[in-house]
């Protein structure tokens, strides 16, 4: 059980922990941005994925015109490092998060949010002014089935409230659309466009999302741009989109075999506060590399139990490590306050996951 | 949507943030530590619901006779705030956390860990002395099909292992058992500390453990003390399982009412990365208290969906607060960095939770 590794190997770090590998990371993004080049699509990356500086500066140096963020708390994390244009593809409403925002917004060049109620845009319209006039997308939901308005013709008109807001500009639209529905996509946009053209109203931007199907984004010709976070890491949930291989998820967590109560079962330290209870329809917890017939069918907080029923080779011993891929890599990142970076194993630097529990 | 509230009401503060009723919290501390006083049971809180220095400085003064914690890293943050009796219910393995354990057993009165195999003890062994040994305790399955040895006489064997360890004391024996399994819990550990006895080993503790039926630990005669952690703010699956009314449930996440996208559908900012995924068999994410028949039907980490369609009166307006029972309190106090405590609404007190992200 005395560590046969360097120190600077990640198999010498305590466990639970996740690791990113650097050169499939590098990997993604270099794919990522060349399809959206090759298809002129500016590419704004979702920090929610990683939550690190240094990720989001290795993005925009592949090419990233900007950032998305969920949070105005997120937002000031990245504005304070020096990202300019930013995205929070949310309703901002209540005093203290409008008055964050504000000053957000006077101090980096290209913040934009979304709003998808006249609610909501009137609490904007109320805390900015024409002379330093805040940005707003209008959300659509085209089928996704989360926020966003519901025809193209709310659209405009919302379009129309926020033009005719003084401290506001009518930045465009965006959707977070539901995977493979590229041609409702496009028929639900280019409408709610032509309807806020007919009003004389131009949209700078038109944002599509989401990494299952983003390799289908030039099936969006009205799309302007496209934001994606997930693509970054990958997770076996991209897997099974089509998105990536298992050997693309750049995201492993580490967890050690803790007990072998009986011949099928085992019981890892890895519980719901390092893989969280995300099964996004999944059967079980996540994959695991070393024995993929094992099956993580349980989780408390801090054990997870492995059924070994159908592991017919080997099976693993205790004090054993073992290599999860995460179903949802996102929420991972969220449980962390440091994130191990490698290559081949060797540790290449340990980065402050900055945005963490970024909640409001 | 400018606050009606004073700026010291939880309902000024931004969402989604959870909060703890301070005369709840009290009242769930006493009732749970007049029973166990009532049975002669030493009470032991498992400190993982919290993770918070002053809740369980509450839970001493109410007379629990030391405290329960998952991880080495939890138990320094407890040891460093004056805890001296600390049971570690876990297998400990791996050379960091080896050392850091044999540090803080050097540091406090009375550190215990728990062991379910003979490899634990092993790497145990290796790194206590007579000087200053470890008490150690036998984990048992009975029944709870986690960690745990599968029978009595696997418990008598690593029981007799220990003791035979110079740096190591047997310490007793530890179930986390299924809920409602009183009389076999008590037949098995009944039958593992005679197997002991026969040797010459006595128990100085006998730990059960669990809140969905702690009110069952007087029916466990063999066990000296009983651990419980979700008992101190309760949530939706302890009043399901018949320990607490909803009206005990302490924690409530406060959520705004970001979209309301359709009749039937409105948008709240509490996503997993409030609720977390935890579903503990319910169908949906929590219980909303101001619309009882609302669903809670679908969690992305920043948004969660309610389902309002069985809403037969009211439905909510967009800026709205609306406060949610948590299927699950302790995933979510591992969300926060601090904790929002009140009384009738007014702020009381901010906690750090200082075991957040404690994880290895």
């Amino acid at each position: 059980m005395i560590s046969a590794h360097p120190s600077n190997h990640i198999l010498s770090l305590s466990t639970p922990r996740p690791v990113i590998d650097e050169d499939v990371m590098a990997a993604n993004i270099a794919r990522v941005q060349a399809y959206m080049d090759a298809h002129g699509l500016a590419f704004r990356p979702h920090i929610k994925t990683h939550k690190i500086i240094a990720v989001a500066e290795a993005q925009r140096m592949a090419g990233a015109a900007g950032i998305n963020c969920q949070k105005v708390s997120e937002a000031e994390v990245f504005a304070a490092a020096g990202f300019e244009d930013i995205l929070i593809t949310y309703n901002i409403l209540g005093a203290e998060k409008l008055e964050r925002l504000a000053a957000l917004n006077r101090r980096i060049r290209a913040l934009k949010v979304t709003a998808d109620s006249a609610i909501a845009i009137e609490e904007l319209a109320r805390r900015f002014s024409p002379e330093r006039p805040l940005a707003v997308l209008v959300e659509c939901d085209t089928g996704g089935g989360r926020c966003g308005v519901q025809t193209p013709q709310q659209a405009a008109a919302l379009a129309r409230q926020i033009a005719g807001s003084g401290g506001l500009r009518f930045g465009g639209l965006m959707t977070y659309p539901k995977p493979r529905s590229a041609a409702a996509v496009e028929a639900w946009l280019s409408q709610a466009a032509a309807l806020c053209a007919r009003e004389g109203l131009a949209c700078p931007i038109v944002s599509n999302g989401g990494t299952p199907s983003l390799f289908e984004a030039h099936l969006v010709p009205s799309a302007t741009e496209h934001r994606a976070g997930t693509y970054v890491y990958n997770d076996r949930a991209m897997v099974r989109a089509g998105h990536c291989a298992l050997a693309d998820c750049a995201m492993h967590i580490l967890a050690t075999v803790v007990s072998r109560p009986t011949a099928e079962r085992a019981v890892i330290d890895a519980g719901s506060k390092a893989l969280t209870s995300d099964l996004l329809g999944f059967a079980d917890f996540g994959h695991v590399i070393e024995y993929p017939d094992a099956a993580i069918t349980g989780l408390s907080e801090e054990h997870g139990v492995l059924d070994l029923s159908r592991c017919m080779d080997a099976r693993p011993t205790i004090g054993e490590t073992i290599r999860i891929v995460p179903n949802h890599t996102c929420v991972v990142s969220n449980l962390f306050d440091e994130m191990v970076f490698h290559r081949g194993g060797v540790v290449t630097r340990v980065e402050k996951v900055a945005a963490r529990g970024m909640v409001w």
